[in-house]
């Protein structure tokens, strides 16, 4: 009989794996040690009738399953949540966004903003994102301090290089951001964040390009979030983005493209043939009336989609379970066939498959033994999750943030039973909602 | 100086009058007294200095508001939440729905599903609701035990009339049904509901809508919740649906039309000049991809129009709040235009909007001196809802059903706390576990 010392042991949970057999197993034991999910199996496997735990967690009545994965937001702007809403987008941006961003963002937001969003998120389930915000090495020290698992990107946009000497210094400070982070991986993973085909040159798109590929990081960046970007660009270089991006050498399996409302047939088969993945963020589109992405011809066509929630000025939330729902029915109506998108489908975009765009499914997205122990607790035991035939239906169509109980990362415990165990939220609520007080003193000035 | 002896007085918090001036009283006061609401105003009012109060609710921290406005569902439906989901419409309805139902459906599945669905409305904002299934005056019973406010709606289809001795029959049913309840009226208000066009023959639509007019109550049906419902209709009738609803005669103020996602804009000027009514149900019609009302549209042409869930197994809940949500993203995306459909308005939608099509705005709907008093406490001192620039942005498109405190129907506490006061949802839950346990043994056979 093997020896069973774990740190956590979770019991009589309802165990969904999002393994590639998607296993589902009732009244389920978890084993997790050092970090690690160690074994994994049924409450009554004499092979576990032994096991000891440092601390047990009573699993009945629950779901257990992987935490979810939100492949694109900018956290810090949990800060404008509900701070402009309803409008044209470029009044959006112009009016609203960029002046206070310009005028307010400082290594504090961000810190104020990062600690805000991370107990948002918790509480809702998520344990792992990718941010793409400014001072992104604050975001990064943050993350540690609260201990969730992050892909965190240095952003480039030409607007903000008036010239090489500034460009090279970019290039240098990402640099060190990357060496100072790459150690972290997998729970902190630095990359590049390009911001677009409209807002970065050539240049910048290539030159990012080829650093990243020497450090062997991710390159993301928005694409096609709207419909007049293709217009953009084939009126300044004569092709569209897609073929743009393909001719400069930046798409390949290590490219993360986020949005990809208006990615046409031909552009997806490219995507599919280099492995180019998809950050799908549906109910920032849909709010901000930018489109909806042909996820279901994307899947078809074998690209790897995760899911996101884009950041909380155009949402208002982080919350996965919400995007999920959306996720799934947003594609029926527009297809106009209840089919596609099913709910198996849109959990495992916002587990294992977000998982495969960050490149971590080596560590996480699916409760497997030897990998990285992330792991969520759902309570089914409500009036709006009864009865239950369903899991991933009652996961993604009727389930919500609120119902997440307790969350783990990394084999650490960061919510129990609603309580969050590494964030203060109370100070981060108090100081995001002064940095609001004064946005709006200045907005009413 | 008044005498203020109030049944309950709530202090301190945001006040979200939702009436035609759309005030906003913030550190308010409301004083209810024999179910009514007795007085609106700040809480540092003299007028108000000396109020006393049986029961005192500190509303710090929350919106106060009014309760949320559900214009059409099924809620025993909730006993089959998620049996069946993904499916093409005529699978789902003919291979699950139907067959369960003909063989599940009793006044016990009713009263169970009843209990459940209303510990879920009450727990997620929702104080009002019109119902249509079977067994509709034991559904009024339930909500009578509860103390839930409820349009409840008399089923007729010819398919369930085989000739017109049995037609006669359920009339005669219907009457009685109508006679027992009407004295109950605003809470529980009796009202009639025409399956659709296409399972009603002509006869019934009118012979119905004639008794309606006699006995002054409302006449719900399902409409063009289909794109090939027209050409059913076309093909049996030589016009379309509206057309022959016009012809009729059964359209006007008193006739609520259910979806309503194929209505053209010829349809929008026959409902706009005689008054039609229309009840939204966006999250089901996308899960079904049955299609996207063109509600921007219906408001422009001036048609009033609520918002509602449908049944629990097509949505697969009953949360007006994320239905808020959905109402306002689907609209922006739909028309690309992220203007249309702004918190307010689909906050109006969930409320005053919502009472209009029930006929009950003059009773609840809003929250004004004279109104009974059916009043929800949100609670805003949450990370997902910090910080606060905009409070009907933050309730459309941050809130979630959780985030409701306390809710008051008719000046009594229904919930308080999160605590439901007048439903044992324990015991609902197990009775429903119960039948779905049953469905799925047969099921399995």
């Amino acid at each position: 009989m093997q020896e069973n010392n774990w740190d956590i042991a979770i019991t009589g949970g309802t165990l969904i794996t999002m393994s590639a057999g998607m296993e589902i197993i009732e009244d389920s034991l978890v084993g997790i040690k050092d970090g690690l999910i160690s074994a994994v199996g049924r409450n009554n496997d004499p092979n576990f009738s032994t096991f000891k735990a440092k601390e047990l967690i009573n699993a009945s009545g629950c779901i257990v399953m992987p935490g979810l994965v939100n492949t694109h937001t900018h956290i810090p702007m949990v800060c404008f949540r509900g701070m402009a809403d309803d409008l044209q987008l470029m009044e959006w941006l112009s009016k609203h966004i960029w002046p206070v961003e310009m005028r307010f963002i400082s290594k504090k937001l961000v810190y104020d903003g990062a600690m805000l969003a991370m107990a948002e998120m918790i509480l809702s389930g998520t344990t792992t994102f990718c941010d793409s915000y400014f001072f992104e090495d604050t975001t990064a020290e943050t993350i540690s301090l609260v201990g969730m698992r992050a892909v965190v990107s240095q952003g480039f946009a030409d607007i903000f290089m008036s010239d090489k000497a500034k460009a090279d210094k970019m290039m240098r400070v990402a640099g060190r951001f990357v060496n100072r982070w790459q150690p972290h991986a997998p729970m902190i993973t630095p990359a590049y964040f390009c911001h677009s085909p409209y807002t970065c040159s050539p240049d910048t798109l290539t030159r990012v390009k080829e650093d990243a590929r020497e450090k062997g990081i991710l390159y993301l960046l928005h694409l096609l979030e709207n419909k007049d970007e293709t217009d953009t660009i084939l009126d300044r270089y004569g092709k569209k983005p897609v073929h743009l991006l393909y001719d400069l050498g930046v798409l390949d399996e290590q490219t993360i493209a986020v949005h990809c409302n208006w990615l046409s047939k031909e552009d997806m088969a490219v995507f599919a043939d280099l492995g180019v993945k998809v950050s799908h963020n549906p109910e920032s589109s849909m709010k901000l009336a930018s489109g909806v992405a042909p996820v279901p011809g994307m899947l078809r066509q074998g690209i790897t989609v995760g899911l996101g929630t884009d950041g909380c000025a155009s949402n208002n939330d982080l919350d996965m379970i919400r995007e999920m729902d959306t996720a799934a029915k947003i594609h029926k109506v527009t297809s106009m066939d209840p089919t596609v998108m099913n709910a198996e489908t849109v959990l495992k975009m916002a587990t294992i498959e977000g998982s495969k765009v960050l490149g971590l499914d080596k560590f996480i997205g699916s409760i497997e033994t030897g990998k990285q122990a992330d792991i969520i607790l759902v309570d089914m035991n409500q009036p709006h999750l009864t009865p239950l035939y369903n899991y991933y239906s009652q996961l993604v169509y009727a389930s919500r943030g609120a119902d997440v109980k307790t969350s783990i990362i990394n084999g650490k415990i960061v919510m129990k039973n609603r309580q969050l165990l590494t964030i203060d939220y109370e100070t981060a609520m108090d100081n995001v909602n002064n940095i609001a007080a004064e946005i709006i003193n200045q907005k009413l000035r």
